[in-house]
């Protein structure tokens, strides 16, 4: 049932708001690693992931999630000023790092140039005992689905 | 060049991210009023209006707006917990309250219910002097074509 | 062990900063809301309430709390344009609605001058059973003091 | 009229509120480099800086600053979960990267531990002609109160 081609569930889109820029008349800058955290999760959902499977809801306490995937680190890099309203391509390129941690790194276009490039970097623990355990089934498919499109490349 | 139908403009959707969800499992509640803005926003934008027209950016400082248009209230009800993945159907309401400020009243459903429902109300001043002034001509058009779909009502 | 000034609970400070500025120079309007409850979590914790005691944490599975403070209303006024930089006084107002259910005004100043006022109504709930349920004593002795110094008045 | 020791405005804290917690209940991990940001803010602010001087004010536009500080890079690792209530020491590292340009390491302890350490780095530009200048004259000044506190040390 999953997408076939990854622009499907690789290629995005997000129009900057209001509430996202300064009083320099750019992008507040933390909000680009929100960005890549919610195209990450459009992307799992296009793919046929269910966000109850991945993230953590305090409501569903008596079926609760064997793993966390919490973020042990991020960063970004700002080319050119992201003002608003403007339209932007998303493009993710997410990947294996080893059998317990992944990365997502998140390119932002505007008019086919460059403007910013974020990196999220997620490190598979079991919930309960808070040791590193593998990645969930899930999240190898979807890696594996997108590695397969983007050729697969060193850390 | 603008739409005919309103629900090509007042009839939005959204779906819940995980960092919009606090430790209790449901929305934090002021992502609602962000969520509010940001549906006003892609209204006026799908309605026909540039995003440039109507909001500052200190950038374009030899070309400034001479209208701004603060808000001067907002307010919120919630009804059902929301929760992360949730896709949310967005409905909003624009009313003219009278030549210098209008309110967009937004209402949130889920699987045909109503889970919460947001306020916020605008006045136009002059940019230069702070003092009131008429509505924005777009701004004007928009709540034109969105009372005669809705059907006037009291303030 | 307590205070007993309630200017030691309900009178606090904030400096806003150029991330919660918008492109038109002031306040984006829904920061204020995040503020009103910050404020309350502050305000808390100086009456010397834990944290741990009135918000959930997923993290603390094993002694999860029984009482759940879901917000079902909250609200804004804004007076005057609220700047970077400015060093703002925040004065609490709590209140009690009835055994299960109390609101906080906060109110914030410049210079002596009021520039905006928020509102949230806070409801308590059975984290299991979702019923509506008597307040957490905690909150009913920082009502109850609260009540006492600022005077009881009428919702 | 500065301070002269630097404890003054490089140590600096902050009590983690409830709605920077996510579901899985820690940190929602981008909040982490709001609060860089902010710290510099009130580091800059308790050496003596005032807000207008250094940040962009569309309602000052009469009077405009000369220098931008844009962000062209930010980063951040996190060693140990950060819940609600936790009352975390901020150590800022700022530090020149030549005539242009600095960036400000800033370190979250709890209870001695290392629990996070992000990283903002900016460039100087004329806001006018979007060209590379020097730092403004009190960035510098902050910055060689702050490196002779610290030490001198390569990037």
């Amino acid at each position: 049932m999953s997408p076939t081609q990854p622009n499907e569930w690789l290629l995005l889109e997000r129009t900057v708001r209001f509430g996202e820029i300064d009083a320099a008349g750019v992008l507040h800058f933390h909000h680009l690693l929100r960005w890549c955290h919610e195209a990450w999760e459009e992307s799992l959902e296009r793919y046929g992931i269910n966000a109850v499977d991945i993230f953590p809801s305090k409501l569903d306490v008596t079926d609760s999630l064997r793993v966390a995937l919490p973020i042990i680190h991020c960063e970004a890099d700002f080319r050119l000023p992201i003002k608003c309203g403007d339209h932007l391509l998303i493009r993710l390129e997410p990947q294996r790092i080893d059998v317990g941690s992944f990365q997502v790194r998140t390119k932002f276009q505007r008019d086919g140039q460059e403007v910013a490039i974020g990196l999220v970097r997620h490190l598979a623990i079991d919930s309960t005992t808070r040791e590193r355990c593998d990645l969930p089934q899930d999240i190898d498919l979807w890696l594996e689905a997108s590695s397969l499109n983007l050729g697969l490349r060193p850390v």
